[in-house]
């Protein structure tokens, strides 16, 4: 039995799925498979600078895709960290930290040319079609976005673009509890700074980021900021945010416009991966992914650092608190089956803790096989047996990506 | 046999269909049905200030909705025009005005409470869920949104809510042509300025707006426009986009933060339907509503104008310019044979023209029985299928508002 598994990696963000683990535990699927390799499918297709839109083959990477936008004016934002593909990024429904102001690949998909279980070429939106907005019928695009790769394989992507923001400012600051931060985080949002990001990092993440980037950052509860705007608005979205930090207890607030200074910042988050690794020497890393609402954030994260030390368990938290979304990057020795064990049920509890405070499982990773039992709990048997229903209908034969998400 | 006909006619904005001239002519629907008034579900429930995020039921409009929020500094923005209900909004993918800068209802909607055919009830996100971004499964409440009652009935919707701005400042100005008012248009959304609204009236429609508000704007293409944000922040909005609109030869620029004159220019502006009605008394409108990649606009504006005098018809022009989205509001004797084919042929026409331009047949209005022709012309027939697929996994006996969309 052949059958097609496209996309699995390539998703971003911090990486592998708390599948992974469980995978490793219980052996390789046996049932067989194609992977698709689509990375030679690399060129960028129908850029229209006038429309803000472009169409991607699967090969393209965000980093490559701005690269190719340098001379424009233009770029696109979502940026899950690693440079993964776009359109597995739209197989994935990924995201990332400038979420909070651009949204996530939900928003930023215009049409998808997919290749169906029945080798038909599908175009979501219409061949060539890319309206801002239509109205046009079911939203087959957003379907297709999050899909995993279980309803067909994604060869092109049209995807909406940015300007480029005239002015960025980066900042950081420390805070004396995780309290501190999300109020702070909450405030700038009402307040309506248009914050592009807003990134949190607990002390022992940022003990590690010092750590693997030789930085001296106060090792306490600490938001990573980015402004995109005017020059001329850039001073007061940073003092409205000081001013929020201050009343809320931060200290050490430290603004950069310098791209070099700004760079070595956002390095440091983008590294948290490796700065987590770095922490046990030959061990794994495996990334949670709950999100809650954003009020939900402090109670969730002090219970959850509980947990950790009590468990004895190695997971530095960076998250996406504009959004309620965060990740304990978890180090673990795969090879200590008393370790393992209690890292999946630590992350069972973690996603039973977002679910009872009205959040998700998952934010921005996706099910894969991992959270096929959360994703009934999280949505409910009906919903299950309404994506079951789409599935069958798509893919009768159960070709594509088999035995994820459902 | 009974059928279950909902939603028709509370999706907003400039309120009836191109279908509804179609099905004037052609007599009623003979297959019977219940029509569902869900007017007195009239609760708002839920509301979450610090998450942005509340729970309204189909009763619950955008201005009761705004109005219950008052004293909370949020606001909900989607705003079609007519007073429409949130969950007919939500069936039918509206937008409107402030679709550039805050979304559509694809974008606004995080969980849906909807009754399926076989009178299960589907929380298209899980009960009670309400995470800012969730990659749990298939994306069950973007299928649902645009749906347009086909796939069950939206009894209830959790949609996100904005921070009410600190200022807001309206304008207008006057253009020489359609070409200079789009180039406006897209050097303002280039220079990265957060427009909130930037609404596009031709010479007939404003001369319209004049006679029925008793106005005196310059009878010539015009911008209507509202920056929203920090009050130091307007100024310099305001003064970017005055410079573009000069360079592009606009005139009498005029803003105002007065409530009162903003008040009057967007009344001026919701007004228009009725403003195109008084035209022709004793006739009756309906709306157009394709939407093209904004480069294309002054090209597909000024040939609808041409036909629409070569062929002797009414059809004054408002159009959401920010998103490429545009309707003639066009005004007719439904007693004229001959007046209504060559407005039904018009139609036709104006629907291909985007089509050849890369767009849709309907921005925000959706498909209802008028354009289901057009959708096939747009989407494909293989989308047409797939739809059908998923229609039929949905509702296999065709019970909800059988024969729309599809």
């Amino acid at each position: 039995k052949r059958v097609i598994s496209a996309f699995r990696s390539v998703s971003g963000d911090e990486g592998v799925s708390v599948g992974s683990a469980v995978r490793e535990q219980h052996g390789r699927d046996e049932s067989g498979g194609v992977c698709l390799n689509l990375r030679k499918m690399d060129q960028v297709l129908d850029l229209h600078q006038e429309d803000f839109d472009v169409t991607v083959e699967p090969g393209v990477t965000p980093k490559g895709l701005n690269s190719y936008l340098r001379d424009t004016g233009l770029w696109f934002p979502v940026d899950p960290g690693a440079d993964a593909s776009l359109c597995g990024m739209a197989a994935t429904s990924a995201s990332g930290t400038n979420a909070v102001r651009y949204g996530t690949m939900r928003g930023n998909v215009l049409n998808l040319e997919v290749v169906l279980a029945d080798g038909t070429v599908l175009h979501t939106a219409g061949k060539g079609r890319r309206p801002r907005k239509t109205s046009a019928g079911y939203n087959l695009t957003n379907l297709f976005v999050g899909s995993e790769g279980t309803l067909g394989i994604i060869t092109k992507a049209t995807l909406r673009l940015f300007g480029i923001p005239e002015s960025m400012v980066s900042a950081v600051c420390s805070f004396p509890s995780v309290q501190s931060a999300v109020d702070s985080t909450v405030q700038i949002l009402q307040a309506g700074v248009p914050i592009a990001r807003i990134e949190f990092l607990d002390d022992v993440m940022i003990n590690a980021c010092n750590r693997f980037n030789n930085l001296s950052y106060a090792v306490t509860p600490t938001l990573f900021l980015e402004f995109h705007g005017s020059s001329k608005s850039m001073e007061e979205q940073v003092s409205i945010t000081e001013e929020i930090t201050w009343d809320n207890g931060g200290s050490d607030f430290a603004w950069s416009e310098d791209e070099e200074t700004r760079g070595r910042l956002w390095k440091a988050r983008h590294d948290a991966w490796y700065a987590a690794l770095a922490l046990r020497p030959g061990c794994k890393a495996y990334s949670t992914d709950v999100c809650v609402p954003i009020s939900r954030l402090p109670q969730i994260i002090v219970e959850t650092k509980e947990d950790l030390i009590r468990n004895n368990i190695t997971g530095p938290i960076a998250g996406h608190v504009g959004d309620g979304n965060f990740h304990c990057l978890i180090v673990l020795d795969p090879n200590d089956p008393d370790e393992v064990q209690r890292v999946h049920s630590f992350t069972e509890r973690l996603a039973r803790r977002a679910l009872a405070m009205d959040g998700t499982c998952t934010g921005e990773h996706g099910i894969g096989l991992g959270k096929r039992a959360l994703l009934r709990e999280e949505v409910g048997l009906l919903a299950i047996e309404v994506m079951q229903g789409l599935k069958a209908t798509l893919d009768p034969k159960n070709l594509m990506n088999p035995g994820k998400v459902l």
